[in-house]
């Protein structure tokens, strides 16, 4: 497979979905990319794994990151693509080679930026967090990732998403007394014991807070339970698991602190999280970016790799063409004119000095 | 291994004890007792798998039945047998071997009793119902298990129990709709729907009623809890598994009409079910054994295999020398006084016209 990057950001989408690279299998993609880039003489282009970095160096002030994964979900007989009317249906059309379509075009079609700009293709964005293309690359070279800004291009429909929200999961244990069941007085039923914590639950109501201009949504739930030892046996032990997405104004400190009064009759034990992401879009180069694409931002809720970015001292902000209400679906499809006009308005920012 | 009926009771259930024979490898015991009550001409021995059936044929108006398990659970360490003091130690010494060596003391010293007498030795009683012994007996060959009333020499401290609850489990489901964690409210958490279940559960007040003039204790627990699609998704799903312990005024249908109108709200299939046993002791061949044996009668709160008698048509009780309290425990013993005891008030019964 080869990329020609001066077809249309639409008909080089349609390229990207009719080549499979389902997470694990990105190998002859990034290939393809990295030929494609390698050929540019006004990039610097370097290997990872299956990630592709390309680079700008024109000495500008400023450096700014896009970056975008190129797996996809499995493919659900919805591979090769197909167009019906504005829209083109397929497998990542949305999540996200819409994103890496317009990516390419800009490291192509703009040899110089106003601003240098690294340009990051990742792999393994879609399963297990330990395997995360951008996550291993902060880890071993987090100088290729270095700026002072960065677009992640996930689908936001073109309007930027700022930030994220944390998340943190617990598992919450209430104890009991075995028994046997035909005398069950004899012991204390921790499943009974639970409906103390799904009181909890059942009664928590959400911070909804502004952090930096946008309004956050906050959630804690049971996302399991478990309980039991045999059907004639009063249990001694149930455990629920709780996830709590949490706003940007809290770190995983405060969020581990919120999870231990809110439950401090029962036993917490805390079993991952993911930090939050303050969208900072009141300064710097977000508030430029900003200004120079339009819209009217909005938080994101869910957990993205923008707060890797944060992580390494960089704001960031989600904004691709994509519709993310309908990724991972087998009806997945992008807005054709959308794809151009992010490539219009990212072109018209990287080109405004 | 021979067994010899002519030592006393208690050294009978040492050499019982040291002969293993855990559920499913009953068979040199069941032969060891084959062997044993064969060589006796006034009884009937039949096989039946690892199960023995010996009866008395003298013509009496009234046929009585002794039966007995002679499995044990799994060895923890406690074979051989010991004495310390008045105390028999050893798997297997309460439930239910004591009871096993005075049904073969009765059966070898008693040649001639005023009421025809069938002892059943059977196996599997400690494992899945499908395996128990009786069951199986009561169902290929009912007419051995004939009789116009039964002792079941289950654990109780030489006084009679009476009758049985039932037991009965459903499973509760509490529904709800799936979301992303991240936007919670885009669902309905099932497992905090499940809250409610558990609240009735919580809040229920179990009937203590008197059924034949024994006291019942019911009662209705959360034995099993189980929800959760993933660490990000609000759960559609949660299964609160209940059992219901029914005193003897109740049936299996009564039973379920409780269950599902205590747990309107919800879905609810009933997943098994055991028949409660009236005690019966006020009437007929049980209040002539209640006489003979004498002692303070109470309600049996487990479910033991009085029921399978019940449901022959047949009035049974639980009368032994073992603890029930102390069954199933590594450091599981019988006093020794108690089998002695048991032998000679079974012998007065069985000789008294």
């Amino acid at each position: 497979m080869e990329l020609d990057l001066s077809v249309d950001a639409a008909a080089l989408t349609a390229t990207l979905v009719d080549a499979p690279s389902v997470s694990g299998d990105e190998g002859p993609l990034a290939d393809a990319i990295e030929r494609a880039l390698g050929q540019l003489p006004h990039l610097r282009v370097e290997r990872f794994g299956n990630s592709v970095v390309a680079r700008t160096g024109l000495g500008r002030p400023e450096r700014v990151v896009l970056a975008g994964h190129i797996d996809t979900v499995p493919i659900a007989g919805n591979v090769p693509s197909h167009v019906t009317g504005e829209r083109l249906y397929g497998c990542g059309t949305s999540d996200m080679k819409s994103g890496v379509a317009v990516q390419l075009r800009l490291a192509g079609e703009v040899p110089e930026p106003a601003r240098d700009v690294t340009y990051v293709f990742y792999d393994c964005e879609e399963i297990e967090a330990a395997r995360n293309g951008l996550g291993q690359l902060s880890r071993a070279q987090p100088g290729l990732l270095a700026g002072d800004f960065a677009v992640l291009m996930e689908p936001s429909g073109n309007e930027i998403e700022g930030g994220c929200q944390g998340t943190m999961r617990a598992e919450v244990t209430a104890t009991g007394q075995r028994a046997h069941s035909a005398r069950s007085w004899m012991g204390r039923n921790a499943i009974h014991a639970a409906g103390g914590i799904l009181d909890v639950l059942r009664s928590y109501q959400p911070r909804e807070p502004e952090v930096d201009g946008l309004r956050y949504h906050e959630g804690l739930n049971a996302v399991g339970i478990s309980g039991g030892v045999a059907g004639n046996v009063i249990p001694d032990r149930c455990v629920v698991t709780v996830n709590y997405r949490f706003a940007p104004d809290r770190d995983i400190a405060a969020a581990e602190a919120h999870l231990r009064e809110v439950f401090d009759q029962w036993d917490v034990a805390i079993v991952d999280a993911a930090p939050s992401a303050r969208p900072g879009l009141d300064q710097g180069p977000a508030a430029s970016f900003a200004t120079a694409v339009g819209g009217s931002p909005r938080a994101k809720l869910g957990w993205t790799d923008v707060a890797r970015f944060a992580e390494l001292g960089i704001p960031a902000v989600n904004y691709g063409p994509g519709i993310s209400e309908i990724a991972h679906t087998r009806d997945e499809y992008v807005e054709i004119p959308k794809i151009g006009q992010c490539e219009a308005r990212l072109r018209h920012w990287l080109t405004t000095p």
